[in-house]
């Protein structure tokens, strides 16, 4: 099973606010079903929608008659590639894959419509077939830095749901306990929407790692009573500093893993590196409607018109993490001279 | 309204499963029926369960006949009160208004059923009485803790619906919004059981003070962002070095709390406290079902056999916490001479 899987004409992906009790699979032809989808969240994780607007842009292409001349198509697709970097604000993913898409856009290899279809899914079939590559290379790399016979904590989704291959923190778990090194995976369920409880002890099961399940500010519990031995996360955006924006909820791991001398690692490809922001302060934090946190499903949990402030992200200092873990290479503190020395080095 | 009220033959409770949705009352006449609705919290809150445990026994007291005399009454009676405590373990004013019960029913004033069970409910008419004022005086003692221009999280709910007056920590901050020192109360929601969003979102409504809801984990990136000024909650347990047993996440909150200087009071009356343990290593942590966590309400949000760890609450180190607010005066640290000095001094 894949999270997003192009068929040549669409993209077929599951819809991830169905999991865990259905495996409900869509076919997107039309680009801005790929844009709602990521909006409500049935396609997320920073990387993945990074690889879906990549491909969503080849549908938007292939959406014109491919005899139209460039001069007629060319503002079309610019604009297009514009509006949807609003999905979501945060991840970098997403702005960095359009970024591509619009490389291929000025590019002169093309004149038709039909023609820069064909070079945007090239694009993003190159897209995704990167980021499976730096999925594995995080998850060799990350699984180094596991003690033996850890508890290993971990918060929000980051497995094959959340990227174009086996994931970036869930893959760095999976070689672990591949090598013997996890006992048990805490899952935080990550509220508001649960990612925790409904995607990632749902990955964890089909992959037959031993897991339980916790609410969120449980953990800083465990790690009182030493039953938690590294902590491992993704992210959406990394600043130059090394500051990481994820989802809300990491900020407050990293604070009760320092005071507990606990590893918090962080594993992201590259492509999640912001290097034009100097640090986290100045990463967008992306507000979500207050119903995702008054309603769970279709059920309200309080007065719709209840208050709430619901930012979908937080930022952790890069003083509180222990190691950057990306398709690169581990990075250590200090992260600054290391980020910028990767930029440089180009691919893995 | 209140959350428990004595009709003189019957226990009025309002089920506190039901709100925010529906304010439904029972009448227990049955104290198994007061120790089930403690076990699901129905009838919840520290202060509130241990008045409810003494009116229960009131109850118990009157199921005999009256005729029935000491030789027949007394075991039966004091089977029951030690049964009664296993409904929640970790909160000791259940324990101790148990205790006071016991006391009562060792003691020479009475001979029949009817006697005790007076005996029995007047006890439990002192003990709300004193907790009534016990509040009144946390209140006003801890407001003068608020910073001015504050905007206070609270964690749980502490106010009347878990007191037999109006609440500890959510009467602090009550009497500072009367005073006008308060601007704005966050509301952690509380997982997995909601107290926040479902009951204290709800009182301060009630109260037309402003507040805002937020996830749990949300709490440590507000105070990043400077936009908090205190921390204000409750107490289940106080250990005789000051470690506080309180609802999960309560310690996640004060390990912020420290690291960005923001005050961490906790308000309990002097029933709280449990000198007979030297540390909060020492208090027993009561496990709920797994269901509490991947249900709420009916709606399953991960499949019925996540295996999951669902601790009710969490011991807070002394040394994280600014203040302890009793009824018997505000307390600094170091802890332990003030709450030794505390136990001799007697009731306010």
């Amino acid at each position: 099973m894949q999270a997003v899987e192009w068929t040549g004409h669409s993209l077929r992906y599951l819809d991830q606010t169905e999991l865990p009790f259905r495996e409900s699979f869509s076919d997107a032809t039309d680009p801005q079903d790929v844009y709602d989808a990521i909006r409500r969240l049935a396609i997320r994780g920073a990387p993945l929608i990074g690889i879906a607007a990549a491909y969503a842009a080849a549908l938007a292409a292939r959406a014109l008659r491919p005899e139209t001349p460039r001069t007629q198509a060319e503002g079309v697709l610019r604009t297009f590639l514009e509006h949807f970097a609003s999905a979501r604000p945060t991840a970098v993913n997403l702005r960095w894959a359009l970024e591509r898409a619009q490389t291929r856009l000025r590019s002169q290899q093309w004149t038709t419509a039909g023609e820069i279809a064909v070079l945007f899914e090239q694009e993003a079939m190159a897209i995704h077939e990167e980021d499976r590559r730096s999925c594995e290379t995080i998850g060799r790399l990350g699984a180094d830095l596991i003690p033996p016979d850890a508890a290993v904590l971990t918060h929000c989704n980051t497995g094959f749901l959340a990227t174009g291959g086996d994931g970036t923190a869930l893959n760095v778990i999976r070689h672990a306990f591949a090598r013997g090194l996890v006992r048990r995976v805490y899952v935080d369920e990550t509220r508001p929407l649960l990612q925790g409880s409904r995607l990632t002890a749902w990955e964890l099961r089909n992959l037959g790692i031993p897991s339980t399940l916790i609410t969120d500010s449980t953990a800083a519990f465990l790690m009182s009573r030493a039953m938690v031995q590294a902590v491992v996360v993704g992210a959406d955006r990394i600043a130059a500093n090394g500051d990481v924006a994820n989802k809300i909820g990491t900020y407050s791991l990293a604070v009760a893993a320092r005071r507990h001398g606990i590893p918090m690692l962080v594993a992201a490809p590259f492509s999640t590196f912001d290097v034009s922001l100097r640090s986290g302060e100045e990463i967008p934090i992306e507000e979500r409607h207050g119903r995702e946190v008054t309603r769970i499903g279709s059920v309200s949990i309080a007065p719709e018109d209840t208050p709430v402030y619901a930012p979908a992200f937080d930022v952790t200092p890069a003083e509180l993490i222990s190691a950057l873990i990306t398709d690169r290479g581990v990075l250590r503190p200090p992260y600054a001279g290391a980020i910028r020395s990767l930029g440089q080095q180009g691919g893995p």
